[in-house]
């Protein structure tokens, strides 16, 4: 708290979602960013490696939160249920967040294909590392990917379900009450059926 | 079968496979592909319009017959039984390919990131189209985006599977023993617990 310079980056993150919103992210520099958020344009790159990181530059840290998760969940839980103790540990730290700038954020990559592609990589590799937790813990190789992935899945519905909801829920109940619609819809009842 | 050409796009399809392995996508000329299929450059691009539609151009072909499987799913269906006829639909069309020529372009793709985002962004149209159909079936949007995203990630390991087994069970086969690996690693058992 040395030098007068209170939460640059989370005024340069919110500068920078509100102009994408309002112009497109193709259509905003990081110069318009920066003076929107009254700092220089070195200071946006002292934060940020370019723009496209205001978006994504959280994920590594919730890939590792997740990975946490996974590999903390008891050696007795299901697949299923050691993935869903990374989804809580990813609700727990996107909940944090004001779900106004998700919401934002949500329709910033909505609107841009090569966002939605990038956001689409990030997933599939955190994917990746929640599988080879699981196959450490001994899961099969097709099992753990399908869990995987399909726990990402769960991921991607809860947070947009909690960015764009008009109710007080948490995320953290969202991508539970997620999580209970995967297990329904893929789960017991139909197993013998067709 | 008036003009002597037989299935100039096969080889093609072959030559690029082989040429991308060999050098990588990156490295391969559509010229050289032409010439290693004994054709001239402009046959090439009367069959493909680029050298990656090679390996995706089959993709809405695909996403057609997905999309036909689950439209014409029996009504009380579940939405995953929805989901398995397309990809019945699926396996059986690419089940008539040869199983070399996936699985070289499993790992061409497997090689090249870019190539990956391709892949990843086809299937995500894919899951998208499906989920729009379980939709008008009556299906919640959760259940449906989920259930789609699910059996996404069942053809893909179905089609990763196969492509590098050394058994000879069809796709079909495959893709029902994988679609059981989902509902056995998201279903039933662990619903209660934890």
């Amino acid at each position: 708290m040395g030098r007068w310079e209170p939460d640059s980056r989370g005024r340069l993150r919110q500068a920078a979602l509100a102009l994408y919103a309002e112009r497109g992210f193709d259509q905003t520099t990081a110069a318009e960013i920066a003076a929107r958020a009254g700092v220089t344009e070195r200071t946006f790159f002292r934060h940020f490696v370019d723009k496209r990181e205001v978006l994504f530059g959280g994920f590594e840290i919730l890939k590792g939160r997740i990975v946490a998760g996974v590999t903390g969940a008891p050696a007795q839980q299901t697949p299923l249920e050691a993935v869903a103790c990374g989804l809580d540990a990813a609700a727990a730290m996107l909940g944090e967040g004001r779900r106004d700038l998700a919401a934002q954020r949500q329709a910033v990559i909505a609107a841009n294909p090569e966002l939605g592609e990038r956001e689409r990589a990030k997933l599939a590799d955190c994917a990746a590392a929640v599988a080879a937790i699981l196959r450490q813990r001994g899961v099969g190789a097709l099992q753990a990917t399908l869990a995987a992935e399909a726990g990402m899945a769960v991921l991607r519905v809860a947070i947009e379900t909690w960015a764009t909801s008009t109710d007080d829920r948490s995320l953290s109940v969202v991508m539970e009450a997620a999580m209970g619609e995967l297990r329904a819809v893929t789960g017991g009842s139909g197993v013998g059926a067709a």
